[in-house]
């Protein structure tokens, strides 16, 4: 079983892939992407979200597609452009016939690190044990990992 | 110029599609339709409003696409779906190169009637005296007139 996590943001979206053998996840791929920065240009981001979701998945061909379900804050302006976001991914998942699934931050951390809590820097170590690897990447990347690990737990 | 409204919603969407003849605003045609009622479809109905959302930009041509940007309440849960719901509209929009634009209730309401605070009653009432039009539909559909109507006044 393949699954891809997404890790998603407007500015920063992190993405990773493993794949199941038997109980034991293996590291496939990941990386990290900047649909833009300029506020005036938020609809140019989601097409660009929207597309690269598309082109990870015609890629690695996923069985399944999972989201983290964040947000920190109270900020309703800033949830409804999370879920914008999260809504294109969503859909890009959906077109590719893909099951898409959200996972909220605290299952993640609880899943991978046994601590609801979890710091980032906590979640990036335990993904780097979990898969055997040298993690030296962006904090949004081994966030996906950690969200693609703990779908298959769940 | 002809403008497509829209009243975003997860369980029902109004739309609304008005030329402009000059100042003159001109009814072209409206609806409302039901993406589903199942929560555990929301995947599924993310991909029904992307779908009729283009299917409605097919047919009428518009040059934009008004989005009302309403959000009553303080639950996150709640302002992330309807993020989700307005990102796929947008998507729509912009994958069919159409330029789109997000108006707050307020600017609407106060666009038709005169009053940031009206209620949709007064909404509806005001449509109808400015399109010429007997309003019997449900209100979904003449927010969604009124987005339109509203995003010509700004």
């Amino acid at each position: 079983m393949r699954i891809l996590g997404i890790d998603p943001g407007s500015i920063h979206l992190g993405w990773g892939v493993i794949d199941y053998v038997g109980k034991k996840p293996v590291y496939v791929a990941s990386g990290c992407f900047l649909p833009g920065r300029d506020e005036d240009e938020f609809n140019e981001r989601l097409l660009s979200i929207h597309r690269e979701v598309k082109e990870r998945i015609d890629k690695f061909q996923p069985d399944l597609v999972a989201v983290e379900d964040s947000f920190y804050g109270e900020n309703v302006k800033t949830a409804i452009k999370l879920g914008q976001v999260r809504g294109v991914i969503m859909l890009a998942a959906y077109e590719k016939n893909c099951k898409v699934i959200e996972i909220p931050t605290r299952k993640i951390k609880q899943s991978v690190t046994g601590k609801g809590g979890a710091s980032k820097h906590q979640v990036a170590y335990m993904v780097g044990q979990i898969l055997k690897l040298q993690i030296n990447c962006p904090e949004d990347e081994t966030d996906a990992l950690a969200c693609a690990i703990s779908a298959s737990r769940i």
